[in-house]
């Protein structure tokens, strides 16, 4: 070994970058994208304005916002390989689906083997595009229906919830999804992002890097909880009574089964992000007239705070969110992937403008050097 | 930020996690498995060996290796969609292809969404055999052949090199191919290595884990170089005199032009891989009757060792041996994934057993918090 530290679990509180991309203070509960808060974000941009942000380092004007959209909408249509495969695969798991289709892009994208600065803004543009294209059409095609053709007229969220459904959605369901895009779009060194940079360090390409990041967010422990969140409630059952979800709760507890949603590496307060998708969870509720399960997890985040001083996180609001704009389960994670395709390539590109070689070592804990090796003879 | 501390560029000499697998002394030159030195393993075991020794932390005796042998014979054959995916993808680059392929297996292993420590352990054995399916068939397909069926009474290498030609290879190349296979095996935090460990860090599934490092091989930083190297020889050329040599390697040394295949994060010594990949690029190219390639990759060594104080890393001497065997470039970064599944596959069942959400943090180097955020009408 050329050092005697020891592994710091987890890497926890280890810096590994410097970035300019995300500004994250747990212990005050600030999370802001290269300086700008993310409550002030909710109020004022949209997902194509948080794109350019994360990718530029300030907002768009006008101009180069429209800009922006109007390359968004021409790299939304898939390629017919790309629906030719997507019908093809057994649809076990729409991240599955979204990590083969994701790397299958790269064989047909232009600038696939250009790692040039230029090439791969473009590839950020289209791989952000291209995702919620192939997540929307995924979950239209689980859903027994045909694949429908961008409309180049609508934003990102809107154009999204129509891609999914056929029907172009009305404001608040747009509003509320465009609010979640924004809310995920980046959170620093998040597992998934990390993974995204280590590859991206051996200056593989963009689309190599970002298929590394769809495969760590499916983990249970990143972005798999929403779903894990969602199948809880569900498990928990709509009409239960509160008596009932706190023994149903309590019992997980007594037996030390992980309440998913709640808790954060770095947040010591409430994730920022909660606020915002506990809110548009009670108001989607009160849109549709089916306030249960808002009602469900406030019951069980009240509990959860009570008895082990956890907040809820990011995932645990976005579950009933989702799940009242009438998106199934199953695409949970993808949609978070659709959002933080943002983050990840503006983290490549700022990898890239700058590179080393990510490479730490391990703390060795194995059997004595050397040991002996015999022929399978003598063995 | 929870810390003060400034991103150590890298991660170089940070130690990220506690290992049993490999030992690695970079001041010594040693490179070990399990405590076993990589010299003995090259004089005493097979490919099969070594993955059993990665996987168990002891080399197998005469019934556990059968066993593993008759494993890997099983899982070898390739299903009808996958094939016919391979066929269908655009051929641009093996790394791609590779990548994907390895996807789409998930979509098909039984396994899939079993985490447990059996379904683990078999999908590393049925990983390791896949890959090397994968590849071989990838270059008989791109060489104009048709698939080969493995031969259930060939080992690792042989069985390889079969598919890849269609034709059973003598002693001498299987065993240069199965000393390849041992020395590429594992190499601790590597990159891609790490990648795996990263996304495995999240419970997210085996296959989501090796494609992330797949594609963070491809890198030319890391998997990518032995390609580069060959490309360099044959840029300079089969026929060049030493002189012609030397001019091409100093023109590039003064234009600052790094020289693939040289120079290691972690060897201040020569890379003990070297050694032995320098012997067989000999032996093999005495074989055929054409030394040319080991003599100008012997010259290239010794001048830029002279000018550079750099050593031959892994990559180096694995170009020429590759390229004697008849193996195409594209398949050199490929063939280095054959061999190192079995390390990135050991690594996620030794994360697995001992998890923790590999996580770091950013030194924050980007704007003042907050920045204004204004409607897009008003900036």
């Amino acid at each position: 070994m050329t050092t005697d530290a020891k592994a710091k679990a987890g890497l926890e509180d280890v810096v590994a970058a410097s970035s300019a991309i995300c500004y994250l203070d747990g212990d005050r509960g600030i999370l802001a994208y290269h300086g700008h808060d993310i409550h002030d974000l909710v109020r004022a941009a949209s997902f194509e304005d948080v794109c350019y942000l994360l990718w530029h380092g300030r907002l768009p004007n006008r101009g180069e916002l429209g800009d922006l959209q109007s390359q968004l909408a021409a790299a939304r249509p898939l390629g017919e390989p790309i629906l030719r495969l997507m019908k093809q695969l057994p649809a076990s798991d729409g991240m599955d689906t979204l990590r083969t289709l994701t790397s299958a892009l790269g064989h047909y994208d232009p600038d696939a083997s250009d790692n040039s600065p230029q090439a791969n803004d473009r590839k950020a543009v289209r791989l952000t595009a291209q995702l919620a294209s192939l997540v929307a059409t995924y979950g239209r095609l689980q859903a027994g229906g045909g694949p429908i053709q961008p409309d180049p007229a609508l934003g990102h969220a809107a154009n999204f919830l129509y891609m999914l459904t056929g029907n172009r959605p009305d404001a608040l369901s747009t509003r509320a999804f465009d609010v979640a895009l924004v809310l995920h779009a980046d959170h620093e060194l998040n597992a998934s992002t990390f993974a995204a940079r280590v590859a991206a360090a051996t200056l593989t390409d963009m689309h190599s890097a970002i298929v590394a990041a769809i495969g760590t967010l499916k983990g249970p422990l990143h972005g798999g909880a929403n779903a894990d969140v969602m199948r809880l409630l569900i498990e928990i059952g709509e009409d239960s009574t509160p008596d009932r979800i706190d023994d149903a709760i309590r019992a997980r507890l007594a037996k030390k089964i992980k309440i998913p949603g709640f808790g954060h590496r770095v947040y010591r307060t409430e994730d920022p992000r909660a606020t915002h998708l506990r809110r548009m969870s009670k108001e989607l509720g009160e849109r549709v007239g089916n306030t249960r399960w808002y009602a469900m997890s406030q019951r069980i985040e009240t509990l959860v705070k009570g008895e082990k001083k956890l907040n809820a996180n990011v995932d645990f609001y976005s579950a009933s969110t989702y799940y009242t704009l009438g998106i199934p389960i199953d695409l949970f994670t993808p949609i978070f992937a659709v959002s933080r395709i943002a983050g990840w390539t503006a983290h490549c590109l700022e990898q890239y403008s700058n590179n080393r070689l990510i490479r730490p070592r391990t703390d060795y804990i194995g059997p004595p050097y050397p040991q002996m090796v015999l022929p399978v003879e003598q063995r």
